[in-house]
């Protein structure tokens, strides 16, 4: 951490920073320059607040030079992380991990049945929301521990693992309970209660950027996961604010690979949730695989018009079907491959897999 | 809601629309014009999804003309919101009530010495946190309950009535129980369990602005505590996520009189989180109650430079003083005043006031 | 400027960095941290290029240390920059000066009526647009040369100065013919060309802020004028583009602090393009001036629903009296005052002056 | 367009409403609904300034449901326009074009060196700057008409086709003698003279999107192109401003399939700009083809280490390479492809191509 000093500051002013830092516990250095004094804070455990410096006399500003995150950081950590579920799929390695799904789960029919169309087109992680943060008190607020028994039985139908939405104490007890992964929401990137308790759970956990989270802030929110214990993270783009109206967010894929380079940890995108149009989320999904990204995570729908919610950036099923192909052919240019899809499944599943309904 | 087709639709798809609107029970209107269709949704009582109508074939965009919210808006009810606390302070009449204190309750010492202060020049509120959202999991987390008890004990002290923030149920229940107005900050501004919690309270509720909440998202947040039925419900200006690093935040001052139009509900401004900064805390303080504020919520701690937290935005007693005198002559621009001092307190607490040292 | 290295950064990679900034001309200081060596360089006369140093092996960031700009700043110049105007007024000082009139210049009477009318409110200095930089290329562009002779005119009745706005080279010789102060608007921002040469007129100019220019983005724009040897600058905030559509633009009030403790150069404040809404014009042009605006720009028009642009943003003449009363008890305030109105016109001139018309 | 009644609003307003709009040439058409009336103004041609509407009594809002542009929408031109240069390259269509090259011209050999090399490489355009907008006024700002001669050289050396920024009139002049390709800059996307200008000459355009531009006013600006006669026009996403520091702009992805869908001229990227770091440039040029760019812009100097201004954005040349093979790999995922590489120089160039220098 560098304090810079005023142009005018005194020697006095200079002085007291300096026992400042030393009352805080940490070395401090001068460094005399032509136009002015800066002090360096030696020693920074990631736990100063430089508030504490900045209110000081004769302080122009303090400049961070150590993250204020630890395990996260690549320095901390040098070898990518790799989340391995229960199906075998894994995320973060040099294979490319697709989730896929209806913004909600409405019934079994729907669930069961879109979750066999697309196990068929390759993914091998069904979404699902049982438990929906909406904007609007008076929208659909998701079917609750009844959504999370559909989409067990998903599962079980198809051997997908699932990833849903928790959004306090009681919904995370049912999410580690019937989930392959937890997934934190943007809305909920900095309620700190909420990821200590998945930290402190055995799930990995989705944690999505929060609408207008810097990416120190999404590395930070991580750091409680790890701090608490859990290591399995998964991070998530999934598009900020932004000026212009055209779409619902705007889609930072640069963040992909700043995440890269910063943390372990794997980064996945949401083009559904990032541009909120369908038309847009098949040319983003590829952009964001050809960015780099370790997954996505896109919404299907087998009735997209019908859907309870998000149906306008619900992919048909036969449009997910053609950007598995186009992303198949993009992770190649990155010398990476999508996950297998997952063997097919015994002879009376099959019989169950419904004909053509869902794709149509 | 109006349904805008793209120019080269056919009648097809505005039949498709047409009939989409009415099978979710509401009359459609097809309205030709020069270049395009559009088609009017009639009765629209804020539940609409227009995700549904979004989808489908030949819709260029659908564009709300209803509000989502009820409630919290004007149209629903005409007159002020006024939050009237124990202590006789009124919040959205004509009176601009200040609220204050430090950022974190630190010690008995700390919280009852600047309540003392912060009485003796005119606040009637006071503010400090028990629990603590920060950014980091290695910074100081606040006191917890004890924090809440040393609060009630300057409640005690000075007859200020309290404001403090909860994070999740556990200390909503505690806040609640100690204090006079329950903080929903910035961070859980769409924490929807949260807001139903306090919103089925019976205390009132300090809603502050998320950091890239648009003021519609900030107004259906509020929509979640009325229509659980708590109507005591305070808005907080407290700045916005922007591009430049000058500032924490851009404090976004005309959303006081946009607020002001749309709803019934009293806005407050906190320019101590808006700027970051102490030189920038009373100029904008100044100009939040220009713009018409009804109250500020400010940070003042005895000695800053020695804050567990945000002790660089923390202003000094003599500067709060100092602001309250400029607000004093502001107010009357707008044929407003300031929230009437209490009356002093007894013998025995007047002894107990310090004299110069938290004024100096 | 700091080089910070990264953790693992080689002996030679930190060489590399001292020797290139020695061949850069500076001087080099490592400065060995607990976790990692930043290098200083020392004696930056602002115009090192931090790309060079960025782009070498084990560098992590380069952080600015000094400040870009010089001319402009506080530290080059401590005491307030004082533009006085032909007609006495002074921007910078202790009063606060006030600009008023049309979006656009229309017709003689619409121009010298309303400034018949403001003139006689209090407001000392003229506005009106000339050459209208449009979004669309098919709306109004303004009267061109023609509305500077009319802007003239106006002046000539009134005793107002004018200020007014230049696109290009050719309306620039032109402004610089008619009017006592060049505006340069907030689309022409980074126009070098044009910042060129109004800083080799001898006209003060006002500079307004671009979009999303930040603050040190505007203050090095100022910088160009200052390096031709033009020190008659006065900045104005006229509103940011952030993600709320419920105004036009966000006024970033904070900016007037910001630029004032920077540099010793007045700055104004525009709420009516900063706003866009009529009704949102006042509490923000009273904001302005509580936060410590050296003046303001209103947009008044004796018919706003007539206007050929911007009416929607434009006061009703009755609303400038208004707020004109209002600021004058906001300013003593904050101990200071608005210039004082222009004397009365001699005999023949009051006689020209219209009774009511523009008023009501 | 739409003008939406506020609840309240009297048969008056409305009335007066109707009349306005019948004043200004439209037909004005009342659509009465459950809560409020909307008057819908039919036969918008574009030029109707809403302002006058949303300063009535009475109205909530103004909703513009026709676009303000006409010429570069898809409506008014449902075909590709196709952008062909001199040499053979064609942007708009089924092929990707690339332009590379160094920020600025630096001296004949840094880019008769840098274009054989990237011509090798199989780029077809080469990007150089003579005049460069510098923030700073203190920053190097080109080599001006002899950068222009230079880049001229490159031209006959390689047979690649130039394309090169124009900041204003006399600039323009010269973009226009010696270049095949003008470019307007983002901080001149809105500087109207400029625009006109580039409108009348017969050169294709480069139009880069302004910082903070929404997508409808950079087919506004474009619209100033087209309207002045030049329908040779190539939009440029280069990144938007946003809050997070990591990259220096953000790029903005998703405005591709946007503009594709909106309007009929050709869209490329700049990841240099869009991200300002060299290591990032590679992902998100890929993500930009991915996304269905029509084209990329990339920075490639010799010695990046050495370059005069923008060196930590620029490819080492042999960066540039893998880039374009993967590329090729990405475009095939799209059914496209990238332009034919130049054919091979005669004899008398080839021996004058260098060697290994600008490769390695």
């Amino acid at each position: 951490m560098l304090v810079v000093m005023r142009q005018e500051a005194s020697a006095d002013a200079i002085d007291r920073v300096v026992t400042t830092i030393e009352s805080m516990g940490y070395e401090a250095r001068p460094i005399p320059g032509k136009q002015r004094t800066a002090v360096g804070l030696i020693g920074n455990d990631g736990r100063v607040d430089s508030a504490r410096l900045e209110g000081l006399e004769g302080v122009l500003e303090v400049i961070a030079v150590s993250h204020p995150y630890k395990q996260v950081s690549r320095e901390w950590r040098s070898e990518d992380t790799v989340v391995t579920l229960p199906n075998g799929t894994r995320i973060g390695g040099r294979e490319i991990a697709v989730m896929a799904g209806p913004c909600a789960v409405e019934s079994e029919e729907q669930i069961v049945g879109i979750a066999r169309t697309l196990r068929a087109m390759g993914a091998t992680i069904l979404r699902g929301g049982a438990f929906k943060p909406r904007t609007s008190p008076y929208s659909f607020q998701g079917l609750g521990e009844e959504g999370l028994i559909l989409l067990a039985r998903a599962r079980e139908a198809t051997g997908m693992a699932i990833v849903t939405e928790a959004l306090d104490r009681e919904g995370l007890d049912l999410v580690v309970e019937y989930a392959d992964i937890i997934q934190i929401g943007a809305r909920n990137m900095q309620n700190y209660p909420l990821l200590r308790m998945a930290g402190q759970s055995e799930k990995p956990v989705l944690l999505k950027r929060g609408m207008s989270a810097t990416i120190k802030e999404l590395l930070l929110a991580a750091e409680y996961l790890l701090a608490e214990g859990n290591s399995q993270v998964i991070l998530c783009e999934r598009g900020v604010r932004s000026f212009d109206t055209h779409t619902r967010n705007l889609l930072d894929l640069t963040s992909i690979p700043v995440v890269q380079a910063l943390s372990h940890l794997p980064i996945i995108a949401d083009p559904s949730h990032g541009t909120g149009i369908r038309s847009k989320v098949t040319p983003m999904a590829r952009a964001a695989v050809a960015a780099g990204a370790d997954g996505l995570m896109v919404e299907v729908h087998p009735h997209p018009e019908m859907a309870l919610s998000d149906g306008a950036q619900s992919l048909f099923p036969e449009q997910f079907e053609e950007l598995m192909a186009q992303i198949r052919v993009i992770s190649q240019a990155l010398d990476r491959e999508l996950v297998a899809p997952l063997d097919a499944p015994g002879v009376d599943d099959t019989s169950a897999v419904p004909k053509s309904a869902e794709v149509a």
